[in-house]
């Protein structure tokens, strides 16, 4: 078809430009910055059973052209056809156009790890949807992340994990112990206990050890779409014996730093994955690491991790 | 002036209604609704130096009609005159208007406390204003909420205090074991040293053992006009022999709480200071009281804890 682009080159569109640039962050606040880069210009709203659920790129409407039993387009938003009546119709619909995205080559493949739809956090999914295809459709992501630590001679000191090289999503970056998405059908404590022991080696009994301290909010364009997500943040003091053993191959290796080089490599690198220095940011300010006196951006960063979605 | 108000009237209308009543907190996120109830619609931006510093009631403006020396009206917004060239000449101008505002019964009384008038903290005072007359211009106020607390047996016990019964603000409400406003030239340091000595006894060395963990924002209308605040909050572990003793007469008394007791007034009861009950549910947030797998309301209040100012 003459003078349209590839529906993949479609779907790979650079997030609007930064400025200062995204990859050598001049301080803390550049990273919270960089995680809500977004052009809502760019978007429409996508819903479900009368109710916001999405934010689909207005590029990509063409992509969906195809499935015209599946969604309602009218001029400013894009609908889950009414005629898919239950949470079961609209997963099976929303599977399929998913897979018919996968040979088309818009998306790589099936992460096999069905995310719940919801418009917001706690309320009964509308439907489920493939992991991959979440930025796509905008929908809202939640996850895990557990920051372990200890404390040793009066000083923290954080384990810190460095991402496998073949991760799709940022390789080789610095992570927390534990961090994964929240599937569907799993309570936030039950995915803490499965990632703590396939990304750590925590017992499930030290898993539960966690402490739910927080919960970050962003809304992050990339190359693929839209992700407003929310990390729930886990605090969990461990034992000076303890040391995380990685079972599933997404992590490489684990060390123990400092908590002084943690908050240095944050603040003037972007050696740690982009949602992950979120969460050492917040860290560092509930642990009582920066000063509202002397950190010029203090508040501006207490604020910017809980933007509203 | 037939027809026209009288000043004090003007200065006194209730703030919009709330659903559900603000006085009979059914849940946390009552409180924090309560907090942030207002109608913008009723305020037109106030500026200083090209930067706007406050938000003014409409109805409000005609009591500053007599100061053309000291205030530009425009259709939409309100700024001090340019003729008024520097921090000192926009105090002394101010402190002449609320001085008129005293005499004509819309103000109290001076609080004889000075707050710097800044668009964003840690940027430097446009000019100075007495506390009393923050609200009247909606001005960024700024305080810090000091948590007292010790672990006793595996538990957290909360020192509480009963505020005064000759408070302006808030008489009899429970309060944390430290608080104030922020005034003009100190340090927040240097305010909580001040602070912990006067309301709770604290030396120098404990009250500067006080760790900054959290900023809170909220943006509240009352019958004075609006109070776009930030609070500064502290941590402070207590030794177990510690008890607090109130040197200036604003806290009438202080108990011990079990952090259990603590978290069920603020969740059923008004029985807290409006302000201090979002210090108590962060506190909650951050200590792991509050589960995202049980709490359902655990994201609106980790985000409605840090309004966007």
């Amino acid at each position: 078809m003459p003078g349209m682009p590839e529906p993949a080159n479609l779907a790979r569109r650079a997030p609007p430009a930064l400025d200062p640039p995204a990859r050598f962050p001049s301080g803390f606040l550049d990273h919270i910055r960089r995680c809500n880069n977004h052009d809502m210009g760019r978007f429409c709203r996508f819903y479900a059973a009368d109710t916001q659920v999405g934010w689909i790129r207005e590029d990509f409407l063409a992509l969906l052209a195809d499935f015209a039993d599946v969604f309602d387009v009218s001029s400013d938003s894009i609908s889950l056809s009414d005629r898919l009546a239950t949470a079961e119709e609209r997963t099976s619909a929303m599977r399929r156009v998913v897979r018919r995205l996968i040979d088309d080559g818009v998306l790589a493949k099936f992460r096999g790890e069905d995310y719940a739809i919801v418009p917001q956090w706690g309320r009964p999914a509308l439907f489920n949807l493939d992991r991959s295809a979440i930025p796509l459709f905008g929908c809202k992501a939640f996850g895990i992340h557990v920051n372990g630590y200890r404390r040793h001679q009066g000083r923290i000191q954080l384990w810190i994990g460095r991402r496998a090289p073949d991760k799709a999503v940022e390789p080789d970056k610095l992570d927390n112990m534990v961090a994964g998405g929240q599937p569907a059908g799993l309570t936030l404590e039950e995915n803490l206990v499965k990632e703590g022991g396939e990304e750590a080696g925590l017992s499930p009994a030290l898993a539960r050890q966690a402490k739910p301290v927080s919960a970050i909010t962003y809304c992050m364009e990339n190359e693929r779409g839209l992700k407003p997500d929310t990390l729930f943040v886990y605090d969990l003091e461990l034992p000076p014996d303890f040391a995380p053993v990685n079972t599933d191959g997404e992590i490489a290796s684990f060390s123990l730093m400092e908590l002084d080089e943690v908050a240095e490599r944050v603040r003037t690198t972007g050696d740690f994955k982009f949602n992950v220095a979120l969460v050492i940011i917040d860290f560092l300010i509930r642990h009582g690491y920066l000063s509202p006196d002397r950190e010029p951006d203090y508040l501006a960063l207490a604020t910017g991790l809980h933007a509203p979605l």
